[in-house]
Protein backbone atom coordinates (compact mmCIF):
# COMPACT_ATOMS: atom_id res chain seq x y z
CA UNK A 1 0.00 0.00 0.00
CA UNK A 2 2.77 2.27 0.90
CA UNK A 3 4.99 1.13 -1.54
CA UNK A 4 2.34 1.36 -4.35
CA UNK A 5 1.99 5.70 -3.70
CA UNK A 6 5.87 5.49 -3.06
CA UNK A 7 7.15 3.62 -6.68
CA UNK A 8 4.30 4.46 -8.99
CA UNK A 9 3.00 1.61 -10.53
CA UNK A 10 5.78 1.34 -13.44
CA UNK A 11 7.89 0.18 -11.04
CA UNK A 12 5.68 -1.37 -8.80
CA UNK A 13 5.11 -3.27 -11.99
CA UNK A 14 8.16 -4.49 -13.21
CA UNK A 15 9.63 -5.30 -9.53
CA UNK A 16 6.97 -7.66 -9.46
CA UNK A 17 7.64 -9.20 -12.70
CA UNK A 18 11.61 -9.39 -11.63
CA UNK A 19 11.15 -11.20 -8.48
CA UNK A 20 9.50 -13.94 -10.18
CA UNK A 21 12.85 -14.94 -11.77
CA UNK A 22 14.65 -17.86 -10.12
CA UNK A 23 17.07 -16.45 -7.99
CA UNK A 24 15.57 -13.17 -7.46
CA UNK A 25 13.24 -12.59 -4.52
CA UNK A 26 11.48 -8.69 -4.45
CA UNK A 27 14.75 -7.45 -1.96
CA UNK A 28 16.84 -8.52 -5.50
CA UNK A 29 14.28 -7.42 -7.47
CA UNK A 30 13.61 -4.01 -6.48
CA UNK A 31 17.97 -3.37 -6.21
CA UNK A 32 18.08 -4.57 -10.05
CA UNK A 33 15.34 -2.14 -10.52
CA UNK A 34 17.43 1.17 -9.58
CA UNK A 35 20.50 -0.70 -11.35
CA UNK A 36 18.95 -0.32 -14.50
CA UNK A 37 17.10 2.89 -13.94
CA UNK A 38 20.66 3.95 -13.71
CA UNK A 39 21.21 2.12 -16.85
CA UNK A 40 18.60 3.03 -19.35
CA UNK A 41 20.05 3.05 -22.52
CA UNK A 42 22.92 0.74 -21.34
CA UNK A 43 21.18 -2.13 -20.15
CA UNK A 44 17.41 -1.41 -19.49
CA UNK A 45 16.15 -0.63 -23.24
CA UNK A 46 18.73 -3.46 -24.62
CA UNK A 47 17.43 -6.06 -22.07
CA UNK A 48 13.94 -5.34 -23.21
CA UNK A 49 15.05 -5.64 -26.55
CA UNK A 50 16.10 -8.89 -26.07
CA UNK A 51 13.35 -10.16 -24.30
CA UNK A 52 11.18 -9.18 -27.02
CA UNK A 53 13.56 -10.60 -29.72
CA UNK A 54 13.97 -14.11 -27.70
CA UNK A 55 10.61 -14.47 -26.90
CA UNK A 56 9.66 -13.98 -30.80
CA UNK A 57 12.18 -16.14 -32.19
CA UNK A 58 13.75 -18.67 -30.10
CA UNK A 59 11.54 -21.96 -30.30
CA UNK A 60 12.29 -25.54 -29.59
CA UNK A 61 14.25 -27.72 -32.43
CA UNK A 62 11.46 -29.98 -33.90
CA UNK A 63 13.37 -32.39 -33.98
CA UNK A 64 16.09 -32.62 -30.43
CA UNK A 65 14.10 -30.03 -28.77
CA UNK A 66 16.91 -27.74 -27.90
CA UNK A 67 16.24 -23.72 -28.28
CA UNK A 68 17.15 -21.72 -30.98
CA UNK A 69 16.16 -19.46 -33.86
CA UNK A 70 16.63 -21.99 -36.01
CA UNK A 71 14.35 -24.78 -36.77
CA UNK A 72 16.20 -27.52 -36.63
CA UNK A 73 18.50 -25.78 -34.77
CA UNK A 74 21.92 -25.67 -35.72
CA UNK A 75 22.79 -28.37 -33.40
CA UNK A 76 20.62 -30.54 -35.59
CA UNK A 77 21.80 -29.22 -38.95
CA UNK A 78 25.32 -28.87 -38.30
CA UNK A 79 27.02 -31.32 -40.91
CA UNK A 80 30.22 -31.64 -38.79
CA UNK A 81 28.50 -33.59 -35.90
CA UNK A 82 28.07 -37.12 -35.69
CA UNK A 83 24.32 -37.89 -36.41
CA UNK A 84 24.84 -41.75 -35.25
CA UNK A 85 25.21 -40.23 -32.09
CA UNK A 86 22.07 -39.55 -29.65
CA UNK A 87 22.80 -37.96 -26.23
CA UNK A 88 19.43 -38.12 -24.11
CA UNK A 89 19.41 -35.17 -21.77
CA UNK A 90 16.76 -34.12 -19.50
CA UNK A 91 16.57 -30.20 -19.70
CA UNK A 92 18.57 -27.73 -22.63
CA UNK A 93 20.63 -26.43 -19.52
CA UNK A 94 22.00 -29.95 -19.53
CA UNK A 95 22.53 -29.62 -23.23
CA UNK A 96 24.18 -26.25 -22.78
CA UNK A 97 26.57 -27.89 -19.68
CA UNK A 98 27.78 -30.42 -21.83
CA UNK A 99 28.33 -28.10 -25.39
CA UNK A 100 30.62 -26.09 -22.68
CA UNK A 101 32.17 -28.76 -21.54
CA UNK A 102 32.99 -29.48 -25.53
CA UNK A 103 33.48 -33.05 -25.50
CA UNK A 104 30.98 -34.45 -26.89
CA UNK A 105 30.29 -33.81 -31.18
CA UNK A 106 26.81 -35.90 -31.51
CA UNK A 107 23.54 -34.39 -31.85
CA UNK A 108 20.66 -34.66 -27.99
CA UNK A 109 17.58 -35.40 -27.55
CA UNK A 110 16.00 -32.98 -24.68
CA UNK A 111 13.39 -34.96 -23.05
CA UNK A 112 12.15 -31.89 -21.06
CA UNK A 113 12.27 -32.90 -17.60
CA UNK A 114 11.99 -36.68 -15.69
CA UNK A 115 9.45 -39.21 -14.54
CA UNK A 116 8.16 -38.09 -11.34
CA UNK A 117 5.34 -40.08 -10.15
CA UNK A 118 5.43 -37.60 -6.74
CA UNK A 119 4.93 -34.40 -9.47
CA UNK A 120 2.76 -36.72 -11.64
CA UNK A 121 5.09 -36.36 -14.79
CA UNK A 122 4.19 -39.62 -16.97
CA UNK A 123 5.92 -40.50 -20.07
CA UNK A 124 3.44 -38.80 -22.20
CA UNK A 125 4.60 -35.13 -21.04
CA UNK A 126 8.29 -36.03 -22.34
CA UNK A 127 9.71 -36.42 -25.63
CA UNK A 128 10.05 -39.88 -25.33
CA UNK A 129 7.73 -41.24 -28.13
CA UNK A 130 9.94 -38.78 -30.50
CA UNK A 131 12.87 -40.02 -29.52
CA UNK A 132 11.45 -44.00 -30.18
CA UNK A 133 10.69 -42.42 -33.27
CA UNK A 134 14.12 -41.00 -33.98
CA UNK A 135 16.27 -44.04 -33.57
CA UNK A 136 13.40 -46.10 -35.31
CA UNK A 137 14.79 -43.68 -38.26
CA UNK A 138 17.38 -46.16 -38.64
CA UNK A 139 20.24 -43.38 -38.60
CA UNK A 140 20.73 -43.72 -34.98
CA UNK A 141 23.75 -45.97 -33.58
CA UNK A 142 24.27 -45.43 -29.72
CA UNK A 143 21.86 -43.45 -27.64
CA UNK A 144 23.79 -42.16 -24.32
CA UNK A 145 21.54 -41.63 -21.68
CA UNK A 146 22.71 -38.57 -19.68
CA UNK A 147 19.87 -37.91 -17.21
CA UNK A 148 20.88 -36.62 -14.01
CA UNK A 149 22.35 -39.12 -11.10
CA UNK A 150 19.47 -38.55 -9.19
CA UNK A 151 16.39 -40.89 -8.50
CA UNK A 152 13.91 -39.49 -10.97
CA UNK A 153 16.91 -39.16 -13.62
CA UNK A 154 18.06 -43.01 -12.96
CA UNK A 155 14.39 -43.78 -13.13
CA UNK A 156 13.78 -42.13 -16.41
CA UNK A 157 16.60 -43.71 -17.69
CA UNK A 158 15.37 -47.35 -16.91
CA UNK A 159 12.14 -46.52 -18.54
CA UNK A 160 14.05 -45.16 -21.78
CA UNK A 161 15.88 -48.09 -21.42
CA UNK A 162 13.48 -50.59 -21.61
CA UNK A 163 11.39 -48.45 -24.51
CA UNK A 164 14.56 -48.95 -27.04
CA UNK A 165 14.81 -52.44 -26.00
CA UNK A 166 12.54 -53.35 -29.23
CA UNK A 167 15.24 -51.50 -31.29
CA UNK A 168 18.76 -52.76 -31.53
CA UNK A 169 20.45 -49.12 -30.58
CA UNK A 170 23.29 -49.37 -28.20
CA UNK A 171 22.61 -47.69 -25.44
CA UNK A 172 24.73 -46.18 -22.50
CA UNK A 173 24.52 -43.85 -19.86
CA UNK A 174 27.34 -41.42 -18.51
CA UNK A 175 30.49 -43.10 -16.01
CA UNK A 176 29.71 -42.32 -12.37
CA UNK A 177 32.62 -41.74 -10.46
CA UNK A 178 34.84 -39.47 -8.32
CA UNK A 179 34.86 -35.63 -10.23
CA UNK A 180 38.20 -34.33 -11.38
CA UNK A 181 39.44 -32.11 -8.91
CA UNK A 182 37.26 -34.19 -5.98
CA UNK A 183 38.58 -34.72 -2.90
CA UNK A 184 37.55 -38.12 -1.32
CA UNK A 185 36.87 -37.30 2.38
CA UNK A 186 34.30 -34.61 0.74
CA UNK A 187 32.43 -37.65 -1.60
CA UNK A 188 29.03 -39.31 -0.48
CA UNK A 189 29.70 -43.29 0.07
CA UNK A 190 27.57 -44.09 -3.29
CA UNK A 191 29.81 -42.10 -5.37
CA UNK A 192 32.64 -43.79 -3.50
CA UNK A 193 31.72 -47.57 -4.12
CA UNK A 194 30.87 -46.23 -8.22
CA UNK A 195 34.12 -45.12 -8.22
CA UNK A 196 35.85 -48.37 -7.29
CA UNK A 197 33.61 -50.49 -9.18
CA UNK A 198 34.28 -49.45 -11.93
CA UNK A 199 38.11 -48.97 -11.60
CA UNK A 200 40.39 -48.96 -14.26
CA UNK A 201 43.98 -50.26 -14.84
CA UNK A 202 46.61 -47.69 -14.35
CA UNK B 1 32.83 -20.41 -29.20
CA UNK B 2 30.67 -23.88 -27.89
CA UNK B 3 27.99 -22.08 -26.05
CA UNK B 4 27.69 -18.83 -29.04
CA UNK B 5 26.47 -21.97 -31.51
CA UNK B 6 24.68 -24.06 -29.65
CA UNK B 7 22.14 -20.88 -27.64
CA UNK B 8 22.33 -18.34 -31.16
CA UNK B 9 22.76 -15.13 -30.67
CA UNK B 10 19.35 -14.17 -29.32
CA UNK B 11 19.97 -16.04 -26.42
CA UNK B 12 23.46 -15.28 -25.83
CA UNK B 13 22.37 -12.06 -25.72
CA UNK B 14 19.76 -12.11 -23.45
CA UNK B 15 21.50 -14.28 -20.96
CA UNK B 16 24.56 -11.66 -21.28
CA UNK B 17 22.60 -8.65 -20.37
CA UNK B 18 20.99 -10.23 -17.20
CA UNK B 19 23.79 -11.66 -16.09
CA UNK B 20 25.01 -7.77 -15.32
CA UNK B 21 22.15 -7.74 -12.96
CA UNK B 22 22.93 -7.16 -9.38
CA UNK B 23 22.87 -10.80 -7.95
CA UNK B 24 22.74 -12.57 -11.12
CA UNK B 25 25.66 -14.78 -12.61
CA UNK B 26 26.16 -16.37 -15.90
CA UNK B 27 24.71 -19.89 -14.38
CA UNK B 28 21.66 -17.96 -13.23
CA UNK B 29 21.04 -15.71 -16.00
CA UNK B 30 21.40 -19.05 -17.93
CA UNK B 31 18.17 -20.41 -15.67
CA UNK B 32 16.44 -17.30 -15.45
CA UNK B 33 16.14 -17.63 -19.71
CA UNK B 34 15.31 -21.17 -19.46
CA UNK B 35 12.55 -19.83 -17.00
CA UNK B 36 11.84 -17.24 -19.11
CA UNK B 37 11.13 -19.03 -22.46
CA UNK B 38 8.56 -21.43 -20.69
CA UNK B 39 6.45 -18.48 -19.96
CA UNK B 40 6.67 -16.33 -22.99
CA UNK B 41 3.02 -14.92 -22.60
CA UNK B 42 2.77 -14.68 -18.89
CA UNK B 43 6.34 -13.44 -18.05
CA UNK B 44 8.69 -12.85 -20.73
CA UNK B 45 6.99 -10.26 -23.31
CA UNK B 46 5.04 -8.53 -20.33
CA UNK B 47 8.65 -7.97 -18.16
CA UNK B 48 9.79 -6.75 -21.54
CA UNK B 49 7.12 -3.97 -21.81
CA UNK B 50 7.90 -3.15 -18.44
CA UNK B 51 11.06 -2.34 -18.66
CA UNK B 52 10.98 -0.42 -21.65
CA UNK B 53 7.74 1.27 -19.68
CA UNK B 54 9.72 2.19 -16.78
CA UNK B 55 12.84 3.27 -18.78
CA UNK B 56 10.34 5.81 -21.11
CA UNK B 57 8.40 6.97 -17.74
CA UNK B 58 10.36 6.84 -14.88
CA UNK B 59 12.51 9.93 -13.96
CA UNK B 60 14.46 11.15 -10.82
CA UNK B 61 12.37 13.79 -9.22
CA UNK B 62 13.27 17.38 -9.44
CA UNK B 63 12.71 18.07 -5.92
CA UNK B 64 13.86 15.43 -4.11
CA UNK B 65 15.30 12.62 -6.23
CA UNK B 66 12.76 10.19 -5.51
CA UNK B 67 12.11 7.71 -8.61
CA UNK B 68 8.64 8.00 -10.42
CA UNK B 69 6.70 8.69 -13.04
CA UNK B 70 5.35 11.62 -11.74
CA UNK B 71 7.97 14.65 -11.88
CA UNK B 72 7.85 16.15 -8.55
CA UNK B 73 6.77 12.93 -7.34
CA UNK B 74 4.10 11.80 -5.98
CA UNK B 75 5.14 11.78 -2.25
CA UNK B 76 6.64 15.84 -2.87
CA UNK B 77 3.24 16.72 -4.09
CA UNK B 78 1.00 14.98 -1.79
CA UNK B 79 -0.81 17.12 0.76
CA UNK B 80 -1.38 14.90 3.57
CA UNK B 81 2.45 15.24 3.87
CA UNK B 82 4.57 16.96 6.57
CA UNK B 83 6.36 19.49 4.58
CA UNK B 84 8.18 20.90 7.53
CA UNK B 85 9.78 17.74 7.92
CA UNK B 86 12.45 16.30 5.34
CA UNK B 87 14.29 13.03 5.59
CA UNK B 88 17.49 13.32 4.16
CA UNK B 89 18.76 9.13 2.80
CA UNK B 90 21.84 8.11 0.47
CA UNK B 91 19.57 6.51 -2.12
CA UNK B 92 16.10 5.71 -3.21
CA UNK B 93 16.18 2.23 -2.16
CA UNK B 94 16.62 3.72 1.74
CA UNK B 95 13.29 5.90 0.95
CA UNK B 96 11.58 2.59 0.14
CA UNK B 97 12.72 0.79 3.01
CA UNK B 98 11.31 4.17 4.94
CA UNK B 99 8.35 3.99 3.13
CA UNK B 100 7.47 0.26 3.83
CA UNK B 101 7.91 0.66 7.41
CA UNK B 102 5.14 3.33 7.34
CA UNK B 103 6.18 5.43 10.15
CA UNK B 104 7.03 8.53 8.61
CA UNK B 105 5.02 11.50 7.40
CA UNK B 106 7.52 14.06 6.01
CA UNK B 107 9.44 14.35 2.79
CA UNK B 108 12.80 13.70 1.55
CA UNK B 109 15.60 14.48 -0.06
CA UNK B 110 17.68 11.41 -1.78
CA UNK B 111 21.34 12.39 -2.03
CA UNK B 112 22.29 9.67 -4.89
CA UNK B 113 25.31 8.04 -3.01
CA UNK B 114 27.85 9.16 0.14
CA UNK B 115 30.84 11.06 0.15
CA UNK B 116 33.75 8.95 -0.60
CA UNK B 117 37.27 9.71 -0.97
CA UNK B 118 38.49 6.46 -2.09
CA UNK B 119 35.63 6.33 -4.36
CA UNK B 120 35.75 9.68 -5.46
CA UNK B 121 33.17 11.17 -4.79
CA UNK B 122 32.72 14.64 -3.73
CA UNK B 123 30.13 17.19 -2.39
CA UNK B 124 29.07 18.52 -6.04
CA UNK B 125 28.65 14.62 -7.21
CA UNK B 126 25.45 14.33 -4.50
CA UNK B 127 22.24 16.03 -4.27
CA UNK B 128 23.81 18.58 -1.23
CA UNK B 129 23.09 22.03 -3.18
CA UNK B 130 19.67 21.27 -3.91
CA UNK B 131 18.86 20.35 -0.03
CA UNK B 132 20.66 23.56 0.99
CA UNK B 133 18.38 25.43 -1.41
CA UNK B 134 15.41 23.75 -0.03
CA UNK B 135 16.40 24.24 3.20
CA UNK B 136 16.71 28.09 2.25
CA UNK B 137 13.33 28.08 0.70
CA UNK B 138 11.98 28.72 4.63
CA UNK B 139 9.38 26.14 4.39
CA UNK B 140 11.05 23.75 6.27
CA UNK B 141 11.09 22.90 10.21
CA UNK B 142 13.62 19.76 10.87
CA UNK B 143 16.07 17.96 8.65
CA UNK B 144 16.54 14.29 9.60
CA UNK B 145 20.13 12.73 8.59
CA UNK B 146 18.98 8.96 7.80
CA UNK B 147 22.46 7.88 5.80
CA UNK B 148 23.79 4.91 6.71
CA UNK B 149 25.37 3.99 10.20
CA UNK B 150 28.44 3.30 8.17
CA UNK B 151 31.61 5.45 8.27
CA UNK B 152 30.88 7.09 4.88
CA UNK B 153 27.35 7.94 6.14
CA UNK B 154 28.14 9.26 8.83
CA UNK B 155 30.57 11.68 7.15
CA UNK B 156 28.14 13.08 5.10
CA UNK B 157 26.14 13.16 7.79
CA UNK B 158 28.55 15.38 9.25
CA UNK B 159 29.61 17.21 6.06
CA UNK B 160 25.55 17.96 5.94
CA UNK B 161 25.11 19.26 9.04
CA UNK B 162 28.15 21.90 9.23
CA UNK B 163 26.17 23.07 5.30
CA UNK B 164 23.21 23.01 7.22
CA UNK B 165 24.64 25.33 9.89
CA UNK B 166 24.26 28.86 8.65
CA UNK B 167 20.30 28.29 8.46
CA UNK B 168 18.44 28.00 11.33
CA UNK B 169 16.95 24.60 10.11
CA UNK B 170 16.85 21.85 13.14
CA UNK B 171 18.88 18.89 11.89
CA UNK B 172 18.11 15.18 14.17
CA UNK B 173 19.67 12.16 13.08
CA UNK B 174 17.95 8.28 13.34
CA UNK B 175 18.63 6.62 17.24
CA UNK B 176 21.34 4.12 17.87
CA UNK B 177 20.59 0.78 19.82
CA UNK B 178 19.39 -2.61 19.73
CA UNK B 179 17.09 -3.61 16.71
CA UNK B 180 13.79 -4.60 17.60
CA UNK B 181 13.79 -8.33 17.98
CA UNK B 182 18.26 -8.30 18.31
CA UNK B 183 19.73 -10.31 20.94
CA UNK B 184 22.96 -8.84 22.42
CA UNK B 185 24.77 -11.80 21.77
CA UNK B 186 24.81 -11.14 18.57
CA UNK B 187 25.50 -7.27 18.64
CA UNK B 188 28.84 -5.87 17.76
CA UNK B 189 30.11 -2.97 20.46
CA UNK B 190 29.55 0.19 19.20
CA UNK B 191 25.58 -0.72 18.76
CA UNK B 192 25.58 -2.15 22.41
CA UNK B 193 27.88 1.28 23.42
CA UNK B 194 25.39 3.64 21.36
CA UNK B 195 22.33 1.60 23.00
CA UNK B 196 23.78 2.18 26.81
CA UNK B 197 24.48 6.05 25.84
CA UNK B 198 20.92 6.55 24.87
CA UNK B 199 19.14 4.41 27.59
CA UNK B 200 15.72 5.76 28.07
CA UNK B 201 13.48 5.64 31.75
CA UNK B 202 11.46 1.78 31.78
Amino acid sequence: MASASTQGSELENLIRLLAKLPGLGPRSARRAVLYLIKRKESLMLPLAQALEAAAEHVAPCRVCGNLDTANPCQLCSDPRRDRALVCVVEDVSDLWALERAGAYRGLYHVLGGVLSALDGVGPEDLNIASLVERVRGGEIKEVILATNATVDGQTTAHYIMDRLAQTNVAVSQLAHGVPVGGELDYLDEGTLAAALKSRRPF
